[in-house]
């Protein structure tokens, strides 16, 4: 799909091709205590799962561990894709789709929000604060039925 | 990432921003028979799996059979996502990464080129024409690992 913006100079019409604009979130699981969540400090505000933009040059896997790092000060090691989240309506800034790993952090102890984070915090499956940003509640849902099904007795 | 472009008609630069460009693949599985490939009409040359670019405002699942029914004539179900392939050399062309979706035929009869295909067949699983384009070798291999784990007799 083709977006048409004016040149701001000149006004001659530039083309932009559009595509949703792919991103990455890290399902980070402490076992025992829960999932990791930032608090954001842009809009919209609330609380959704650490992520972001991949980079041009950039693997969805290295841009997941980054975005990790950057966000919630964990070093996570990628265990798994949980799933791709795409629906056109999922961010209502723009068509984003999300590549969502589940994580585990090598050292839950540095856990610290990011600059562009107001909070971090870790919340026990099913009991995370409502609404979460995005289709987070729906990503975070999907984890722990997935949870439920292959470890019953894990929160 | 930015890059930046001059105008055509100003030279005043004009900043793109650049991310991996999303797109779709589908491994179609045709039991007893094989895997589907295209032959590609346009560089690069050579084999393939039906797939291609998401639109902006379409979820990848949507692409997916879209894509499927264009280049290969074949409707599609959609019964679970392979992986995420995003090595930043996987295309010649660009960054580009592509979510590969496991995908059955309805009526593997209706096969059938499309437009920007030069060819379409099914291959046994092992015996597909090398090298195939990208990293689709690698995701043909990932698909035939996975069958043999789960029913090691089907072909």
């Amino acid at each position: 799909m083709a977006l048409v913006k004016p040149c701001p100079q000149c006004g001659h019409p530039i083309v932009h091709y559009r595509n949703p604009t792919p991103t990455v979130d890290a399902l980070i699981h402490i076992p025992g205590r829960g999932v990791v969540l930032v608090e954001r400090q842009n809009a919209p505000h609330g609380w959704a799962l650490p992520g972001g933009f991949i980079d041009y040059g950039e693997s969805a896997e290295v841009a997941a561990v980054r975005e990790a790092k950057e966000e919630t000060g964990l070093t996570v090691e990628l265990t798994g894709l949980l799933g791709v989240y795409s629906d056109p309506t999922r961010d209502p800034r723009q068509h984003t789709l999300s590549i969502v790993y589940i994580a585990q952090a090598l050292d839950p102890d540095e856990l610290a929000a990011g600059d562009d984070a107001k909070g971090v915090d870790v919340f026990p499956l099913g009991r995370w604060p409502t609404p979460l940003c995005f289709d987070h509640e729906r990503i975070v849902n999907d984890y722990a039925t997935l949870l439920k099904r292959v470890t019953p007795h894990q929160r």
